[in-house]
């Protein structure tokens, strides 16, 4: 069976993206990064969670420096974390600069050393917030990165199956492929219960109102 | 006067580089990964030596989350260091699969965050032992992913202005623009005196040697 390294934060999406790589009929390699977000404990805990449903091999990797270099409120505790505001057009606080290079990096050298031929990422352009390396074209480039930057006899693709989706889509089809939402985490502000008020947790809000369907997790409001 | 960031091993490549970056105007802005490379102390030294000489901003990233990928004999010590084989046209086993972007990406997120529109580093096509993100089109995809993946305003591009160069020229290069040569480390075997026998030391005693000009540094053999 072909091996598959899979992009896992813990969160909605790239869980339902992991789905997607099963019923691909890839065994999967998922892999995690600790980059210094605020609520990282509970997005790692969700991380295993969704390893131990999927039986799937875990790496976690270390890249808390991110939060050495800065400039995110996800990352750098003196930026507030902003209220959503799902109607602007401008780059919210969380957004880490250039920071999916940084995950796609990893997974590449992992996915080389491990003979994988495919990694997985949930980027979603629909309702990115605007992050510039949730664009397709961002990943068009990726690849070209990779087909550039490795052994020659080395073929690794990126594939991100959610990107063309709206939220309430990957709800319906993570339920399709029953993925496990119960085990994911999305909110940018606690750990305990979701806050129900930051960017990412209104998007999910939303985005299972629109499904018509009840979010499985706890929110404090 | 703009800032440039530059990406410092402490080997004599990327230190000829911050010398050609401090002469084409800049500040410089330097910065050094740990990557769980065998004589990384070493080379943190001279990384450090280096940045005082030019009385550069400093940061130091530990991504020693590569060694935890695995597959090169740099960062896994169960892979013996392949003697010196200058004829090769095979990988050598110090390969780190991708390296260059895991520190060509923070090397972008941080030039974000303090507004740097120029990356310098001291990739070297002609004597890069075949590594595959050594090559001037390697270099020309990412600035296209730089381009896709960071925010609209923006304006970063990576240069690797010794990439056409050979070493006996980047040697001379180095002694024209007053680089401190003495300060930097190549060796991969050792942290004490240099070893003399593998690769890295191979390639540059052999540089020495065609520039007519004494290594300043100390060897084993």
């Amino acid at each position: 069976m072909s091996v598959a390294v899979v992009l896992v934060s813990g969160g909605m999406d790239s869980c339902v993206t992991a789905a997607t790589a099963a019923r691909d009929g890839h065994e999967l390699a998922l892999l995690h990064s600790s980059y210094g977000q605020r609520t990282e404990a509970r997005e790692r805990r969700a991380f295993e969670e969704i390893a131990r449903h999927y039986n799937a091999r875990q790496l976690w990797l270390d890249q808390r420096y991110l939060g050495r270099i800065g400039g995110s409120s996800l990352t750098d505790a003196s930026i507030p974390v902003s209220e959503a505001d799902l109607t602007s057009t401008t780059i919210p606080t969380s957004y880490v600069p250039f920071r999916n290079a940084h995950f796609l990096s990893a997974a590449v050298s992992w996915a080389e050393v491990i003979g994988a031929h495919r990694i997985y990422i949930g980027a979603v352009f629909a309702d990115s917030s605007g992050y510039p390396d949730c664009r397709p074209e961002y990943y068009a480039a990726f690849n070209e990165l990779v087909r550039r930057g490795t052994k020659p006899q080395t073929q690794i693709e990126i594939v991100a199956p959610l990107i063309g989706m709206h939220k309430d889509e990957i709800i319906r089809r993570g339920i399709e492929l029953g993925a496990p939402l119960e085990l994911t985490w999305s909110c940018y502000r606690s750990s305990d219960r979701a806050c129900g008020t930051c960017d990412s947790c209104a998007l999910r809000l939303r985005a299972f109102e629109q499904a018509g369907v009840k979010d499985p997790i706890p929110y404090a409001v």
